[in-house]
């Protein structure tokens, strides 16, 4: 029920303010028997952390987790797991002018509005930071769904600005490639482009938005709660929770506008489905394809161009962001995306297992290859 | 938690297949003393009903409301309301042939593999049949919503297959004209382009997508919880659940892609933001301008053009829908979406009221009427 | 989250007045599969119903279920059920003498104070009509919990004011007994006794107090979740609900504040537990004995006998109770707290089996049959 | 949804085991504005501590809270609050001997049977320890309640094995006498026999049951949720999952099993009810008058006198404990039952305020003052 809490069998509470002492999360109804050491979240964290490139924030985070609670031996007990992470490179000085003063585009106004109260520093609990914890708790799920249901969850970067991948519509993507560049795009012949257009933008002062697509495979069918837990459902809200997120597209998305049935609909043979315009998901259950998503993420409001806002004395004023900010978000939000499509199936996971039973019971099914 | 239940705080349960004897649903904590009495159901849902025209689908249900609980003397008295409508233009022997068969697009394969057993009378739970006790539910929710707040909610058509409304960029909707047509469309001029369009799609035997824009205005700054119940998350969950949707946009949504930081951003003046890409919704929370939403609709499955599919003996087989079905489901799904915000804003309200007290300790705020 | 609803996983909610036109229920989250039919229902909604005999309130009420979803060609399909009962026998004259007083004992002082509004009629939601329904749901579990896992639950009246039944502290409670008389006493012999105790209070238009035991057999190790979600701590809030509970043991209960911990701890042996002061449960989780639970009803406080209280215009007056009331609403509880613990294993187990597995995983167990 | 959250609007999860590096707690939801300092916690986690006197158990801890997040400038933000105390006095040895046995009375065999591991070291997630982190959020609650409603909550040992206060039967308590001895006992003058009592039974390698009253003052009417959300049906929940509770009794609890409705029900007048049978709650609503909560504690396992068991490898064993145990637990339950009963009434009056408004609207009452 708490919002800060993601998940209704596999709950991860999260907390922690951007330059408070510590951020951190609680994961409870996590299978026991799981075997996690403080070290497992090193790599997704090093990929969601902004001093990865320079084009992104140069906020530089350890991002050390300590595990407090949950794990025995290293595995799962069944008990709540907490995990922690020092905030240390907490520069608050840099953020003293604004205490304020709301920035356009950011929370600031509508936390004052809410609370009558908030933490400015680092935009407090606003602040992406929180997404850390999002990431380290689905390296959790991510190898139980891995384990046991060979489940792999992978996103990539489908549009910087104005920049589109260079692949054909159905090109597959080869996510070596797509890890080998600070982009997480998958064509490697264009990043010299984005390198040019970020600095640019950097050198301008100014950001842009991004499109970030996600696809899991190997996700079993009947998966998902109609109908107001459908699993598309749940993929929306836990993809437009994340800071920046504008909007978000399960398979075909907008495109199925202007389609028609005789198209989008995907048929099916023995040998699988022929088409995924439905993004793995039919009534809001998984049919054993590929889940695919794709979010819009718009651009950081933190600029170094002037932006003209109001403060809390009913001035109007003239606001330019200092610190570090990344010029595209957009960047970073892959891994984080990533993350929440794996919580969103853990539990979903769960929850199946709950109503219908283990995967004994699993009735035959269409092979998943032929799309 | 259970699935078939929406909001946390007001908590619209709904049941009914779409061939089973009734549907229905239990609205849990309710204010008290809200007038309602059954004949206020009857606008929205005829709205939604799809007899409307012989532009939607030709099942013609009478809709009547009955309320079994929770009103007492023309009131709400704050204990479950239960509303119920009997199915009375159920012909389930439409659906006889295809009981072992999974239809291309449609739940049947997913819900199968889900539970072992699905009721394929008119798709059962997974007809849009269900999409009336929201709307009636939600009327409810207007009315406070209205009545305390002066919140309005408001939805049409704005794009149907490749048509759009003919209408500039930023101008204002006039729902006088979008309640005067059946399309829900808001350029009366080119409702016959329309009729056109659907006689053709009908007599193709084809579907085609739709898009539905939502505004809510009056919201007041301060609604929505950060982190995982954000106003905009818990919008695109609420969305996404309705049948047949694919996307889900926030303000500016998937444009925000090519926006640099320096146009997105909505800067503050004394008199107002100057703009509302962030659709009234910053870091979760709203900010006092109008909320607003679009969502993309599939093509409806249900088409005339034989379909290639499997079936429970694992065979390949061919399907062509009987029955009464939508040329374009989008059409009717104005009203649901309204619904789904109006549920969400309600929800929100009180979730809002619990922490933070109510509408007396409201702080100073901008002036909504600038955009 | 909504205060109406039971369970988390096997979610029942509940609705309507006593007087109003129907109370019902919808049941969210059932396993898929499970053989339903309305008449099953009728043997537990015959032993709580109010006009079973002339010892309890003369209110008759059909008690016909009605199905309105969820359950197609007998077997329930995984989707929400909707119970429904109509009301038949409200008699709502005889409450209209009392709609602005408020009756001591009752909860209508707090139910204005809480909303401002209640429907007097019968004590509206307050009624242990409500009850009806509880049962209804565990009708479904209990047949869940006895075909999966041989699961039994059982009452029987403990006490009766002063009269205990003349039974050895540890003797078996023989069942068929219990069944065979309108008390649910377990000791024949002493029906006679107990006919004449409630007539002479009937006659006295006074009420009086009851003690109902429950034990459930059968259930394994390993249900319940620490910490707040422990069995016991479920198994009490379940049974507090109940109209007119003003007390929960479990196994040893009161008694063992007397107890030395060399007498109450319950040694292990291969061949089972020495004893079972616990109830059946450790640190919140079953250990494979028999569940126990024990209750204390408070006498109804609709009794003949006038009482002082005040009105809605600040007067002093006196109420004496007119209608249809029960001398001990203690007996009929016996049924209605089989229900609850029934609706609690149901949603325990279903939600053990989400975060550890089915039984298949289960580990070697010691025998029950050692107590 | 999660078992180790307590409460639905504040709502607060703690994790942590005996001996692993921390405990901890997440407050979410809590009011925004609200002055906390990390020394307001030392008062109830003093009263709480293991080391207070040589009658508890002789661990020692510092329990220094830390404050990570939800608080800024010494003022809540209406953010997660994280609470973390680092376990200091942790001496893992003390119960390397019994890893691989169930001790009898403990959760031992439970938590093995649901889990297939368990943390052995001081009893782990099942270690008394947990309570520390409800007595800390419970800090919070109590202020925001007493600020704003002038709510008290205190708790007394009513009994300690056949030791009762020797009192007359509604005679007042005096706090500061129960604050004033190791005992929370409300007679001075019984103060040496308890010391004498408790002393021979250490001797003895037993311990002994107790009981604990906890009242609430200045509850106003109206607070609590039928028909599951019950105030009188939390408390139960709350009460009975604090560790070692075997019964938990609201206002005459079982002594209503003998009483006759004429004698039970409480009468109202003017100037208030004139006696409290109820326990302050009517329907599960709070009536304005004192809430009043008796608990049931066995005596603690954990004892010197050897007793039977069985071990991992499947033989029979004999279990005697060493390490620092209390010969009564139920002394120190005295601040955990107050902090549950603060919890459940802070939580209910959130939910009170999004349903009903804020106090504003309330309603005219009794005085609370005639009992």
């Amino acid at each position: 029920m708490s919002s800060n809490t993601f998940g209704k069998l596999f709950a991860v509470t999260t907390f922690g303010e951007s330059h408070g002492p510590a951020i951190g999360c609680v994961i409870d109804g996590c299978p026991p028997g799981i075997a996690i050491a403080p070290e497992d979240f090193a790599h997704d964290l090093a990929r969601r952390a902004t001093g990865k490139s320079r084009y992104t924030s140069q906020r530089r985070e350890a991002d050390e987790v300590e595990i407090l609670s949950g794990v025995y031996e290293g595995r799962t007990t069944g008990t709540p797991i907490a995990l922690v992470i020092r905030n240390t490179d907490a520069r608050s000085k840099d953020y003293a002018g604004i205490a304020d003063t709301f920035r356009p585009g950011h929370a600031d106004y509508t936390y004052w509005q809410k609370y009558g109260i908030r933490d400015p520093r680092g935009g407090g609990r606003a602040s992406a930071r929180e997404t850390t914890m999002r990431v380290a708790a689905a390296v959790i799920a991510k190898k139980w769904l891995k384990d046991r249901f060979g489940i792999e969850v992978h996103g990539w970067l489908a549009q910087l600005g104005g920049i589109r991948p260079d692949l054909p519509a159905e090109a597959a993507i080869d996510f070596a490639v797509v890890e080998s560049n600070p982009f997480f795009w998958p064509v490697a012949a264009q990043v010299p482009e984005l390198e040019h257009y970020i600095n640019a933008l950097r050198k301008a002062g100014d950001s842009v938005g991004a499109r970030v697509n996600v696809v899991a495979t190997g996700v079993p069918p009947g998966w998902g709660e109609p109908v107001y837990g459908k699993l598309d459902a749940e993929l929306a809200s836990a993809l437009m929770s994340i800071n920046a997120v504008k909007g978000v597209e399960i398979g075909a998305g907008f495109a199925s506008v202007a389609q028609n049935g005789s198209e989008h609909r995907d048929e099916m043979r023995l040998d699988g489905f022929t088409s995924n315009h439905a993004g793995g998901i039919l009534g809001g259950i998984s049919s054993g394809q590929e889940v695919t998503a794709s979010i819009a993420l718009k651009p950081a409001s933190s600029i170094l161009i002037p932006g003209r806002s109001v403060n809390l004395a009913g001035e109007e004023v003239e606001v330019r962001t200092r610190g570090r900010h990344d010029p595209c978000v957009g960047i970073r939000a892959t891994p984080i995306a990533e993350a929440m499509v794996a919580l969103v199936l853990m539990d979903q996971a769960l929850r199946h297992r709950a109503q219908c039973g283990d995967v004994a019971e699993a009735r035959p099914r269409l092979p998943a290859s032929a799309r």
